[in-house]
C-alpha cells in the first residue's frame, strides 16, 4: 500500500537527509501537506536558493555565496595563523570555543582512497599555494582524531617539509571534565606522550 | 557565530520539520550543500509540487493529487462500510494490515477545542451529508484511543442518533502479543468489558 504518487515521491526524497529512514521520512511529509505548509514552501525555497547560489569560498574552500567567505574576508583575524579542519562544522565547533583569531582551510573530507578521495578531492594543491602566496607563519593541522584524520594531518605535514611555515597539530589527550578511569588506552598514551612542564606561578 | 546568512536561512528552514531541532537542522543542511546537491534539488522541487498539487479527496478528504483519492476512486473497494479515522497515516496503518476493504473518512485531527479544533475543522459536516448521500450501512470509529479521540467518536456517534446507520467502535483490549502483566489498567478494563464469547468449533 502507499498513498499517491506524489507523496509517495516526496517522502522518497526526504530519505536522502541523514538518519532519514521510511518512517521519519512519511512523518516529515505528511506533518508538512497537513499542518505546515508554508513552512514546506519556505523550505523548498531556501533549498533551491541555497543549493543554486552556496559555493566555496576561494581561499579557504568553506561554504559561502560570497567570493570568500566571512572569516577570510574579516580584517580583525590573524591572516598569518590558518587551521586546516575537514569540514564547515569543524569550523563552527573552534568558533564557538572563541579561542581561536587566525583562519581556516576547509578540506571538505578526508583522504579516503577506497571512495577515490585524494589529495585533489580534498584541495590540497591550493592549500599547498595558498601557503607559498599567503605568508602564513603557522598551520594548525585540526583533522579528526581518526586514523583517517591522521592520516590526512601525516600526508599535509610531509607535503611542506621544508617550506617556510611551523606546521603544529592540535594536542590529543583527556578531554576536560574526562575521567582517567574511564578514558581509553589511546587516549592516555597520547595524553602521556603529549605532557606539558607545569609553569610555576 | 554563525554560517552565512543562505545557510543560516537553509538551517532555520530545516527546523519546521517534526523532531528536527538546531543540531540536526545544521547536520541536514550541511550534508545536503556538501554532500548531495543532486537530492537537495529534487527535494527542494518534490516539495514545491507536493504543496501546490496536493489537497483532500472530495469524499473523504484524505491527502490526494487528484480529485477523489485511490481509495475512493477504486470499485473494488465496499462502498458501504466506512471507516473515520484522525489521519492519512491512520489509512496506512489500517491499508498495512489489510483487513479492511471499505472506504475512509480522514478528519484529519481531533476535537480540541482549546486548540480552536471544532467539527467544522473535522469536516464533521461533510461526514453527516456522506452518511446521508452514500447510504453506508456501517461507519466504524477508528479515532485514537485517548481523550480526544474517544470524545471525537462520542461526538460524531451522537451526530448520527437516529440515522439508518450502524455505528461502532473499534475494539481496545490487550494488544496482539501483549502480557497481562505489562498491560496498563485503563487497557484491561477495557478488555474486560468487551470480552466476546468464544466460539465452539
Amino acid at each position: 500500500m502507499s498513498f499517491s504518487p506524489l507523496i509517495d515521491e516526496l517522502i522518497e526524497a526526504f530519505r536522502c537527509l541523514p538518519g532519514v529512514g521510511q518512517k521519519s521520512a512519511q512523518r516529515m511529509s505528511l506533518h508538512l501537506l497537513e499542518r505546515n505548509r508554508q513552512g514546506g514552501r519556505k523550505l523548498g525555497e531556501s533549498l533551491a536558493e541555497a543549493l543554486e547560489k552556496i559555493g566555496n569560498c576561494r581561499y579557504c574552500r568553506n561554504l559561502t555565496e560570497e567570493q570568500s567567505c566571512r572569516i577570510c574576508a574579516n580584517p580583525a583575524r590573524d591572516q598569518t595563523l590558518c587551521c586546516v579542519v575537514e569540514t564547515p562544522a569543524d569550523v563552527l565547533a573552534i568558533e564557538q570555543a572563541g579561542a581561536y583569531r587566525g583562519v581556516y582551510f576547509v578540506l571538505m573530507g578526508h583522504l579516503s582512497p577506497i571512495d577515490g578521495i585524494g589529495p585533489e578531492q580534498l584541495g590540497i594543491p591550493l592549500l599547498l599555494e595558498r601557503v607559498a602566496a599567503a605568508g602564513f607563519r603557522e598551520l594548525i593541522l585540526a583533522c579528526n582524531a581518526t586514523v583517517e584524520g591522521d592520516a590526512t594531518a601525516w600526508y599535509i605535514a610531509e607535503q611542506l617539509r621544508g617550506a617556510e611555515v611551523e606546521v603544529s597539530r592540535i594536542a590529543h589527550g583527556v578531554p576536560v571534565g574526562g575521567e582517567l578511569e574511564y578514558t581509553d588506552g589511546g587516549t592516555l598514551s597520547h595524553a602521556f606522550a603529549g605532557r606539558t612542564a607545569m609553569k610555576q606561578a
